[in-house]
């Protein structure tokens, strides 16, 4: 017999998650301990807020497939959490307070002009993977929010710390995802372990976190290549300095 | 009047193909200039198989949405180029030929479990495109093959020169292409000349081609990341070394 218990699968995630979550990538090490310069920052902000965008997106096609009310309704709570129930709030407009305080153009930074290649094509297979896959493959893919606490923890304090061009004004999208990621994390691995019951089902729910862990590990990758010496950014791409707000140049 | 004459359009796309196309990568100037170690020529041709191998999905794709016997085919020589008549034959068999001579297992080869995340998401993001996209952009976005005779020339001529590990059985692949990649860019050139004829469509061909050479690009920037000294390969990715067949370990 090679089912695993729930405590066996649960166990197997996170052993998934110490090999290949990308707090173990060299561009976060950096970007936590004060390595980053204000570019490589503003270059990993604007990258990553088109994840940001798109999370909802992902969501929303992943209600679309939920079979009852009630398992919207909780799936729904993601959608609220990063939308926000008027202009300005929820995670996406938090997370432009982000890039604002790092001085990039907010325009710029949503029309997605100025991403990596490689960022739109790993989102992208983000949510078409959830669109497409079986159900508890979709799940089990949020389940990087498993190991986001200690990583968003780590991230607050080493850019409060090293950085003064951040505040913990422009850091509240992190703070927002300290209590949310848990409770997400808790129902995901619940409703996985739940659902994935034979060994073929659980082995393609431990690659479908494989392959989320590949995403997020495709965007450091990107923004490493790009924009750490010598840093060649695709054409295209953003350049360091442009895009600007003046204040900021 | 903003609309292109035929020949203006095949000059904006030329003129993309001079900023974008991937000749232009600090990788591809390594690999062609004798750069590279036996390991990076081995880590692109692994990471680039995935590429030729989705090559006929991505043409079966978009032929699936061709409205006529003739046009498909016209498109259906470029499946037949790639898959053959028969086993060992066309451009997937030409390019394992590559990977043998370079020492790599086939099978793992095939399996693509070594590729890097990014290479899956670009060239899945090319058969998503040319799945759902307007059949002119589709078309465009094939247009690469403008550009390729000129680097598939100086790749043959420098990996001949630089390598003694390759030789010219295992550029087989690189021989065909310079003929049939030519004609099938002519068909597509004038199909799109032919129906982007408004400002917008013109606009979504030009964009469709910058799609494409972003894919390209991509695989480069992947390949430079993980195996370009320090070199990081991600989790779970090809590691050099890995895989060879005894003669070559």
């Amino acid at each position: 017999l090679t089912v695993l218990s729930p405590t066996e699968l649960e166990a197997a995630l996170r052993a998934i998650g110490a090999e290949r979550y990308h707090n173990r990538h060299p561009f976060h090490r950096m970007l936590h301990s004060g390595g980053c310069t204000p570019d490589q920052v503003r270059a990993w902000a604007l990258n990553r807020y088109y994840y940001q965008a798109q999370i909802p997106a992902k969501d929303s096609a992943l209600m679309a497939r939920l079979p009852t009310a009630e398992l919207r309704r909780i799936w729904r709570q993601r959608i609220v959490d990063h939308d926000g129930d008027q202009a300005n709030e929820g995670g996406i407009a938090r997370w432009l307070r982000l890039t604002d305080a790092l001085g990039l153009d907010r325009d710029y930074v949503i029309s997605g002009e100025g991403l990596l290649p490689a960022t739109r094509f790993a989102v992208d297979a983000y949510v078409n993977f959830v669109s497409t896959r079986p159900l508890t493959e979709a799940v089990a893919s949020s389940l990087t929010e498993m190991f986001s606490a200690d990583i968003i923890r780590d991230r607050v304090s080493g850019m409060l710390k090293h950085y003064d061009f951040v505040d913990s004004k422009a850091l509240a999208y992190f703070e927002s995802r300290l209590s949310d990621a848990p409770r997400d994390a808790d129902f995901a691995l619940a409703y996985v372990q739940e659902h994935a019951l034979t060994e073929k089902e659980q082995e393609a729910a431990l690659d479908a976190l494989r392959f989320k862990c590949g995403i997020l590990w495709t965007l450091l990758d990107a923004c490493s290549y790009a924009y750490v010496s010598p840093g060649e950014p695709a054409p295209g791409a953003w350049r360091p300095g442009e895009h600007l707000v003046s204040s900021q140049r």
